[in-house]
């Protein structure tokens, strides 16, 4: 059977194998990724983003139990920094999540940052499109951190988690990362925590200031309760996950799921033009030896990088410069 | 005068325009910053790096007066993420470093990230030059948060400073936003709280884990006492001035200056051949509304993003597909 087809079918083998070649920019990928983008379309993507240490894992434990309570298959891809240090994507706080690598309707999967930002969040919507086409009902995808590479995720999801807990630092992470834009939930975590009425105090005037228009969505301040009291837990994540598909909901009500898909669209077109356009250059530069000889000539200022590359595009570009 | 000329005459005002029009991708600076980058590689360019509300800010305000007392001129470049909840740039924190305002040994000037994280490095690393062709002898870069961003600061600096707090999560954010490699120097601030001890054993084991070849620099961990008490400040930030500075003839008798210089060039040559490259042919797509019916299409499945932009690349790209 052909690739995309198996990828179609849900085989776990052959999606895997498809998202360890999307990580390392393996040629054969393409295709793949070519033909099953036809299958896509279908699922919810949900970003989940926030500060390392703000239990984002946590949450995504407990969305996968309440997904698969209502009957929803899951997708779930950790998006990880690497380090040498921790050996990268596998780390201890998503050991939890491995119970349900028995699930049939449970496919978790991570990725992680080794190449450019760029060539990151194409992987990232390539994976996505792989578990979309494996017929996954919801996608969730954990990001960690506060930089751009978060507020990327907007890019790629239908709707954006921002879990904050309490304690120091937290309520000017959220307003200094610019995640307080791109936030359709907000996750109060560790609610028990000192701290945590203030932080939803702060999160309420801020969203008091912000015009939310008439067809808009003003984002929930959901809390989420100590981990080890199941019941509370339990409670609080079956709200959050009744929270997640009402704003799914309320795109496609009010048709701003429309203008989700044209920005994700317009964000995917923009990533494959910049692997089209400038990486054969590149390739170009690197195997004919070029890029060295213009980084020695940069290092004798004999030249400046700005009057090189136009010579590039003079000589590779045409009929647009 | 023209306006390189200003610009290495150390004119507050030209320079303060240039970095604006970079920040706004004005082309007409791109003229300039050809002419200037042949009074560049004079300056110590140090990163500051670490999660928001790690104390970065007055870390850099006792960095200048520690310059300045050895009579360093110095440029600050802080990079903030724009929110229109805080007006970006503008940040209360930062108010304190104004007192330098009036010094004509000091330029201090912010960055937004407010365009795509590619036109960003290179406004920093533009930025960056705008400051050395200025002749300071040292510049200082503030980034905030723990994603790519933070790690791409090691394609500018010359010595990257990696702040840290004592309290949750600190730790576990250092070995997962994947900066424990680009530190040359661990900062542990605000070491009086509770925890800080801890925080400092932790990075001690890792640096021992973390081989470290021959002619290499183990990052010293520095603490940042109480910024209440001046005296202990003082001479803490003291401490740490000696050491970025001692990092930089570590790097210049190593000669591992070298392969800093060159990967930042490498860097830089990158960035404009990205700009050279990719950006005619996105303004060609756009102006002619070819983007739209590429993006129509694609919303339509009638074809994917990647087989869409190998078209396009056939059309506007000669000798190297």
């Amino acid at each position: 059977m052909e690739m995309e087809k198996k990828i179609k079918a849900g085989d776990v083998r052959a999606a895997s194998r498809l998202i360890r070649n999307i990580e390392d920019n393996v040629p054969e990928a393409k295709a793949t990724i070519k033909h099953i983008f036809h299958y896509t379309g279908n699922a919810q993507v949900v970003g989940i983003t926030g500060s390392p240490g703000a239990g984002k894992s946590t949450i995504v434990d407990g969305l996968i139990e309440a997904s698969r309570k209502r009957d929803k298959t899951v997708g779930v891809l950790a998006v990880d920094p690497t380090s040498p240090f921790t050996g990268g994507a596998t780390l201890g706080d998503r050991i939890r999540m491995q119970r349900h690598a028995e699930d049939p309707g449970v496919f978790i999967r991570s990725l992680a940052t080794r190449g450019s930002l760029g060539g990151l969040s194409k992987a990232v919507g390539d994976a996505i499109h792989v578990m979309d086409a494996m017929g996954k009902d919801i996608i969730l995808v954990e990001t960690v951190g506060t930089g751009q590479q978060e507020v990327e995720i907007i890019n790629h999801a239908h709707t954006v988690l921002v879990v904050l807990v309490p304690g120091m630092g937290d309520e000017i992470q959220a307003l200094k990362a610019g995640i307080m834009e791109i936030a359709d939930i907000f996750v109060v975590n560790k609610a028990d925590r000192e701290g945590a009425g203030k932080l939803q105090r702060e999160l309420m005037i801020m969203l008091d200031m912000s015009p939310i228009p008439p067809e808009g969505w003003r984002p929930p301040i959901l809390t989420i309760g100590n981990s080890f009291k199941p019941e509370e837990f339990e409670r609080d994540i079956e709200k959050l996950s009744n929270n997640i598909y009402q704003h799914y909901d309320h795109l496609v009500s009010s048709n701003l799921i429309g203008d989700r898909l044209r920005r994700r669209t317009m964000h995917e077109l923009n990533e494959a033009l910049r692997s089209s356009i400038l990486e054969p250059v590149l390739n170009i530069l690197v195997s004919t030896g070029e890029l060295d000889r213009m980084v020695e000539k940069l290092l004798k200022k004999e030249t400046d990088p700005c009057s090189l590359s136009e010579e590039v595009a003079r000589k590779y570009l045409q009929g647009c410069i």
